[in-house]
């Protein structure tokens, strides 16, 4: 089962909703682009790549809109639905990447009908959704050169298959190790505040068999401490031109505790995650979340702040490139200076 | 309201049950040295000065145990309470020192009945709550000196009060620059797994007016990186010889983002947190807490990881002395090299 698919019989965009794991595995269908925008907004469909496959998908439902009388008024609707898909969220650039990437693919083929039109937006999204996984596949190979038989390591957030259309991309890296026979232990951050850690990457580690503990995001830095791991490992929401890595809120802190330990610490995502226009992470724009998922996890059925506490939420934050050993990307494994690399995999490694 | 008395009509020690907060603020008489003990362990009662406290209540009542007959009897129960108070748990020194300085200080009185041994333990107990609190007001006059109006400054766990007995160390600081007209905005660290930072940090801020916001432990390094903070304030549970500090887990990982922002990271306490025996975090023992701690917390209604999941739960952390721009002890800030300044303020500083 993929994250994200193509339901031609509805039409709609069928994915697994990410906020009901552990509990249950449940597949919903988004039948409007402003459920499409929803789902990524509230976050039942994550992980940069689903996002911007969903986003894709989202493009062939707005395209099969029956109301849609010409091809003009596909275009039409397609420019007004990639506005409201595109502001879903900020932060991970797959989303914007993939809407401009199927439109053009669309646009370069002409396809000569409405019928055709309409056809071309879903086998367009269809063959990113498909380059996802292949590209997932070849940042695993890659990466798991980086791990050794009997490694620990201390992964940050959700990079599995869920997040990424299917396979993974720092989870597919352990994926492939294990699948290779070597023997892991995972320390997976459960993630606050929305805990995807303990939710989705302990259940998808739970379903490939891969040992791992839950730990506290602030209990990696002890860990790392004590010597008990040999490689940090994340996904990336948006990467600079510089290497400046913006992923989920606690990478940054997991990072500057690898690098005092000494530790590698690699971040692993497709070439589309690449944002040359940003310089460096300074320029990544981080959304903040509502406070409520701060501040509404209940502990032993109580709430755990004071009525009417305010709290932050930021969703992301920027490893700076000095913190950072390698990144893995479906092109290989990139060693500093990271500019040059990217530039490099981005213009020679992007799909065609 | 002090976080643990003595109350003589049970007789018992009357702690303020700290799991309840910030929902309801409850009292609890606890009438046995196990019933201290359990509290201590089980975290109803928490905060290495209130541990200690606690922990000199609870030879008062063992000193008052209605079957002993003798002041040898009562010698042999107190020797019978030290083991069992003092493995309630294992990292915060205050709890062993707190047990000898009592039974030391009853010895060398030399109460000439049994009445009389019985009164000196209260009273010597009393005495060191008493003396706990003056040593907190001293810290909160040093440290408030550290702070500046505007300030913005992150706490991690919780250290008012209900922490250190009354008036609390590092919020004692912030207390105090309150109380001087310094405004202040403090961003709280939930503090996971038991969510001191949510549950007591914002509710004590909120009692003395001070304007607060709640963040996820790992989203601190983002404030940082991005300028919105002038200190970081903790408190301890042991201090080494080197000014290595043991604290709440997730201090470690606070320190390193301070200092890779350079911005200040201060941790305040009594000298009765130092520990001279030793030399550095290395050798302080660090307990490793329940797994349930971090499993059992619901998003939602719901469990937060898979059923069956396994979880690692270290209760804290050591922050290298390197990390700790000065420690804040009631005999004022020390800067480094701290091995010195600790020895001194440890045999000068030390109540009579």
């Amino acid at each position: 089962m993929r994250a994200v698919e193509w339901n031609p019989d509805a039409p709609a965009v069928r994915v697994v909703d990410q906020r009901c794991l552990p509990v249950s595995l449940v597949q919903r269908d988004l039948r409007s682009v402003e459920e499409v925008a929803q789902a990524i907004a509230d976050m039942s469909v994550r992980g940069a790549p689903t996002i911007g496959a969903t986003a894709a998908f989202g493009l062939a439902l707005a395209a099969h809109g029956t109301e849609l009388a010409s091809e003009a008024a596909v275009w039409d609707e397609i420019a007004r639905a990639r506005i409201v898909l595109q502001s879903a969220r900020p932060t991970a650039v797959n989303l914007v990447w993939a809407l401009e990437h199927v439109a053009r693919r669309v646009h370069q083929a002409r396809p000569g009908s409405l019928v055709a039109l309409r056809e071309a937006f879903v086998s367009e999204a269809q063959r990113l959704a498909d380059d996802e996984v292949a590209r997932n596949r070849a940042i695993g190979r890659h990466g798991a050169e980086l791990l050794a038989d009997g490694d620990t390591v201390i992964h940050h957030c959700h990079t599995g298959g869920l997040a990424a259309v299917d396979f993974g991309t720092a989870l597919g890296i352990l994926r492939t190790a294990h699948e290779q026979g070597k023997r892991l232990h995972v320390l997976v951050d459960e993630t606050r505040p929305r805990l995807q850690g303990a939710r989705l990457t302990a259940w998808e580690l739970g379903q490939l068999g891969i040992p791992y503990e839950i730990i506290s995001d602030s209990a990696a830095g002890h860990f790392l401490q004590r010597g008990e791991v040999q490689a940090a490992l994340v996904g990336a929401d948006r990467v600079a031109a510089n290497g400046d890595v913006a992923n989920k809120v606690g990478t940054y802190m997991l990072a500057l505790a690898a690098a005092a330990n000494h530790v590698p610490f690699y971040s692993a995502f497709p070439t589309s995650t690449v944002d040359l226009a940003c310089a460096d992470g300074g320029s990544i724009p981080i959304e903040e979340r509502p406070a409520e998922e701060v501040l509404r996890l209940t502990l032993d059925g109580q709430p755990i702040a004071p009525a009417g506490s305010r709290a932050r939420n930021p969703a992301f934050d920027v490893t700076p490139n000095a913190l950072i050993t390698a990144l893995v990307t479906e092109a290989g494994v990139l060693r500093p200076p990271f500019g040059p690399a990217l530039r490099r995999v981005t213009t020679e490694g992007m799909p065609a």
